[in-house]
């Protein structure tokens, strides 16, 4: 049996406590994070709160190990006095949306390996994409999630604003959008990359100049520079 | 039975070609751009080439009704002298990646209704999205298209740049990007908005653009900028 602390109500403890309560080899507690003093003792501390709130969180907690789930704090910006992890999911949690940890990837770091051995074991009880990652590396995916998910979701934002100023429906989009993302999969984003910016196609790049707004040509244009290695 | 001419063998009229050939009510022949002479007579004759090879051999084309595949081509741009129309599958097609016509929205176009139910029960043998979308729409959805396949695949080919450099296996990132693109099908991309950008978190954009290139810096600027509205 593992015996596990949630602390935080948001979207990522949420789905997160949820998840150890169907688990039976899991006792799964839960408290709100302006409420530190007598925590419920536990195997695992998980601090699922703001970034800027984990300093100041795990300094009040006294249990033997806890852990952040953030993507961009470093394990030593924990300040409890004890034993400290990572148990980060790289994946986007919406609040009305389902989870399914089968597809969520699981990045533990931990400062010893017993310790990494724990949360590979509370990990496995929920999904099976699991990765020992440290600091450094956590850093990077996380500025690469930036990009093929925030990023992403705001082109698809843009797509859908063209849409509509131009009474067409998004969704004869929505196929698209799902292949894009399914064929990096099988091919390289290099070698996926097709359009008028890789072709060059000069008629049609100015044609749709024509179509967008003053923001949307100013991200048409820097991103169509960048697929032609215009800018360094 | 239906008769359909396939001028081309590219990606596009390749794909198309051999989906016909699986259709018992259609006979389906396919011949090169470059052999215009005396083609065979046939119902629709589609024109699968280039954007800018599309006027000159349509001009060369005898049959009565000749259709292109274009997103980005108006049907007046057709230089046939009998019936016009449109056969637009709004889809990213690979040489190597099988095509399963279920998942294509078919965009058709046509001067007369007779010719449009043509091109529409050609298209239901293949799919099952079918739209009907004049030239303006076309041109409309080609270059939201642009935003949310072409510049969406170049942010992944970014995660994976910034993945490399730093030796962390991109893989970890594909059930994110899976994640991201399943979820505008339930949420507006508006709404689905999440990450340092929208929560204006100064601290996190800091570190992030330390990380990056000269040129990734730039897209992530003038990204987060836009999803902070400071750009119009």
């Amino acid at each position: 049996m593992i015996s596990v602390l949630v602390i935080g109500k948001g979207n990522v403890g949420t789905h997160l406590y949820n998840a150890f309560l169907n688990v039976d080899e899991i006792i799964a507690n839960r408290i709100n994070s302006r409420m530190l003093e007598n925590v419920p003792k536990a195997d695992v501390t998980i601090i699922a709160v703001s970034d800027d709130a984990i300093a100041e969180v795990s300094a009040k907690i006294k249990n033997s190990f806890v852990v952040h789930t953030s993507g961009s704090v470093a394990i030593d910006d924990l300040k409890n006095q004890q034993r400290k992890g990572v148990f980060y999911m790289l994946q986007t949690f919406s609040k009305d949306k389902n989870v399914n940890f089968s597809n969520v990837p699981f990045c533990l770091e931990s400062e010893n390996k017993n310790d990494l051995q724990l949360l590979e074991t509370l990990a496995k009880h929920l999904g099976n994409k699991i990765y020992a990652i440290n600091s450094e590396q956590r850093k990077v995916l996380h500025v690469a999630a930036v990009f093929v998910n925030n990023f992403t979701n705001h082109l698809y934002k843009i797509g859908n604003d063209i849409c509509k100023n131009h009474n067409v429906p998004f969704e004869i989009l929505h196929p698209l959008i799902e292949e894009t993302s399914e064929k990096i999969k099988e091919l390289s984003p290099e070698k996926a990359q097709t359009g008028p910016a890789i072709r060059n196609d000069k008629k049609t790049i100015k044609n749709h100049l024509n179509l967008l707004t003053k923001k949307q040509q100013n991200i048409y244009t820097i991103l169509t520079e960048s697929i032609q290695h215009k800018i360094d």
